[in-house]
């Protein structure tokens, strides 16, 4: 274990963490709110640290898969750990158990609050919420990547241990390319997002804030009624958005270069869009009756499956008042997730899809136990290894929501309330159903409670393994 | 394909159904009731169509896994399909979809009922429901193998279709050796679980039902009240002899042979009881302030904790009622289910175990990804093609799973009910929580959530492959 890199690319973590606290500083200014001095307080810490901590650069350089996936963990922690500090020392959110929870929920995008007046924050806070789930999205060492030239060709384990999907490809050979053009697309995907709910009549501060939970499929709003108060036009814009944002980047990059043919060869890509609009057709059918027109029905039932598929957690309309296939399907999306490589969350399209296929290869080979049998996505056979890690992700995805409900279910809540909490966080959504429904928060929940979910959002944003390893012994061990 | 094969032995099949029915005519004989005359009837036409098909033997003899599949799972539902008439005819269950619900959730030693007044039916209908758990416990193959024998080398693929667990194996080298020495053990076990319940003041009737029930792991009771209004000391036998009949029949076999060691290195068993003290304990600890003592605490956790992970689905008490976490927890179990090799059902303790065995190597492949990884269970390794199909089950069990819960969400009744009524039927136990909680029953549910029901209680008691295969059209090309 190279315990000196570790140490290094956590303080510049950091670093980066006090220069991002600016831009809520700045939004103080403009607000002239007192809340921006714990921004500032924050910044001067993080940056203290961070640079004691880079001050010594490492003598080795070199570090392996399970380094990458323990900076990539211990970094994540750091982040929320300095990032739930202004909340507490504004005094916005006194309790620093909570205003963990709702970091942690910034940055791994999920948008599950134990606020129940959001707008009583100040706009600062409001901004470094949905900042955070902006940051967190694209995810912090694509980033770091960027502006960090760290040198040894073992960058891609870093980024492997962040992005999400069973098998992350770089799209140009080096890492650091790869990166821009990811953040490239991400940056202006996110501009003409804002862009356009200006437009549409929202003010800026709204416009940047929604648009920042839009791109990383977050869900911090900043009304109490989430997105239900807005116009239909900003809505339908946030829907379209929250859909794009879900999708596999690579197809953007794809579509930007020469072969735009491979865009639509990914397999992942297609099956999204049936199942968003498959889900919106039936739950469209099924809520009809609820609205004065079809139409009605067919905006609330996209916004909302658009809104849960991609994990964002925003709400146009009180899900948990629809009839019960409507809630089942929700409910059901909520654990299928975005396209792998995408800013949203959830157990991934591409893992599904293999799903699906080891299924059928499963009864292939029951059927010709003799015969050999290969799995195809994208027109390309899937290497064994991957197959493996979908079944192995799968596995131990159950495993820690079993046990994540057996500790919950200690606060005496209903099953529904605690199946979908925890669904709600593994999944980086936001809301569930019943107590956390979507007019419903987590601050009811005990502080054990509340760190399980913290712990629940953590895997989730990471894909289960950076942070079991942070768990277990034998990665600790010298070399 | 080889379809001779498949008509000449289900036509055996029904010839043994037709057997069968003669003991309920016994008992109708002895109770003086009339609905022996359905049982006759039914037996009657159960013969002759079983004797026209195996009229004629097939010229080819030979079979591979997929006849094998096809025809345990064709079997399965032709004596389901027969099994319902006798309700149908005497009138005691007037509709044919409930009269097979009924049936199918005994011989799949279910205990699902449509029934809310049990103790209206006759003796004989008691009887033969009961009795159908006990049947369909050991596997109607298994007994099959022994009466009949059939010629060819490929009769292993029956009973690997029949069998519950990831790695069917021989005990000794003929596989109707094996079938026998686990009927003598079956038929031993139930005997003395019925000697032991009249010598506990049980009337014989009862003591015969409740044994069948109890061995195969069924549930089926012959009072409204379940087993509730029996004494304490019956309600004891019974609880240990449902743990009894959980365990992987291997040990039992090991215990009477030479090498009495091997029945202690089972993992399966030893995780089977950790899993159940540790349930009883929390439970017991969770549940004492409902019952005068902890010893009462105790008894009541034990029974239900017993009855649900052996997915035998007896109860003492109405655990709807009891508190978030003891109901957690038995939901939880409900999933487990009993030993591979047992009459039990669920995912299975072993394939469990494979579970946490695959989550610890992907663990170690990310930590040291160039070491060679082995997989070991009873101090043997697994072989990658167990790990592959442990995998592929759990895939194909969740997806069966959510396209159950999606059909019977139509019936528009709460998520708690839906989704434990697919958790008692899919894994083969009885009852659920709230409205199929232990006081409730199946009939609320429409008739296409019937079918669904049927659907799961087989594709679980034959470990979904046989089931799914039947819906496969390249099963069926012929060669």
């Amino acid at each position: 274990m190279n315990y000196s890199i570790i140490r290094y690319i956590i303080g510049w973590v950091l670093v980066l963490e006090a220069i991002f606290m600016l831009l809520p500083c700045l939004v103080s200014l403009i607000y002239q709110e007192k809340s921006g001095v714990a921004f500032i307080v924050t910044a001067v810490i993080c940056a203290v640290i961070g640079i004691l901590m880079t001050a010594k650069k490492p003598q080795n350089k070199n570090y392996y898969a399970r380094e990458g996936f323990v900076i990539v963990a211990l970094s994540w922690i750091v982040m929320s750990l300095f990032g739930a500090l202004p909340f507490v020392i504004s005094g916005e959110i006194p309790s620093y158990v909570d205003a963990l929870f709702e970091i942690v929920s910034g940055f791994t995008t999920t948008g599950a609050s134990i606020l129940s007046d959001v707008e009583a924050l100040s706009h600062a806070c409001l901004f470094w919420r949905s900042f955070s789930h902006w940051i967190g999205g694209m995810g912090v060492f694509v980033f770091l990547l960027i502006v960090l030239p760290l040198t040894g060709g073992s960058n891609m384990h870093l980024m492997r241990a962040e992005s999400p999907g069973p098998s992350v490809g770089k799209l140009v050979p080096k890492v650091r390319e790869t990166a821009k053009i990811l953040y490239m697309i991400y940056i202006a995907m996110t501009l003409i997002e804002m862009v356009i709910l200006v437009l549409g009549g929202m003010s800026i501060f709204e416009a940047v804030t929604l648009s920042f939970g839009t791109a990383g499929t977050g869900g911090f709003g900043v009304k109490n009624t989430s997105i239900a108060d807005y116009s239909v036009f900003c809505q339908a814009v946030i829907t379209i958005f929250m859909i794009l944002f879900g999708v596999n980047f690579n197809f953007y990059y794809y579509l930007l270069g020469k072969n735009k043919k491979n865009a639509f060869k990914i397999d992942e890509v297609k099956w999204y869009f049936i199942i968003i609009l498959a889900s919106i057709v039936l739950i469209t059918f099924n809520i009809r009756g609820f609205y004065d027109s079809i139409w009605a029905a067919f905006h609330h039932a996209a916004f909302q499956v658009g809104s849960v598929i991609t994990t964002t957690g925003y709400a146009t309309a009180d899900f948990n008042l629809w009839p019960q296939m409507s809630k089942t399907i929700l409910v059901l999306i909520m654990f299928v997730g975005a396209c792998a490589g995408s800013t949203g969350g959830g157990i991934k399209v591409s893992r599904i899809l293999i799903m699906f296929k080891t299924i059928g290869q499963e009864i292939k080979i029951l059927v010709h136990p003799r015969s050999v049998h290969t799995m195809k996505m994208d027109d390309k056979v899937v290497d064994k290894n991957v197959v493996r890690g979908v079944g192995a992700f799968l596995m131990t995805y159950f495993v820690i929501y079993c046990v994540s409900l057996l500790v919950v279910t200690l606060d005496g809540k209903d099953l529904v309330t605690n199946f979908t909490a925890i669904a709600a966080t593994l999944n980086n959504i936001g809301p569930g159903l019943a107590e956390v429904g979507p007019t419903g928060n987590f601050s009811g929940f005990s502080v054990l409670s509340k760190c399980v979910f913290i712990f629940d959002m953590l895997a989730g944003r990471l894909e289960l393994y950076p942070v079991l390893l942070l768990m277990t012994p034998s990665v600790w061990r010298k070399n």
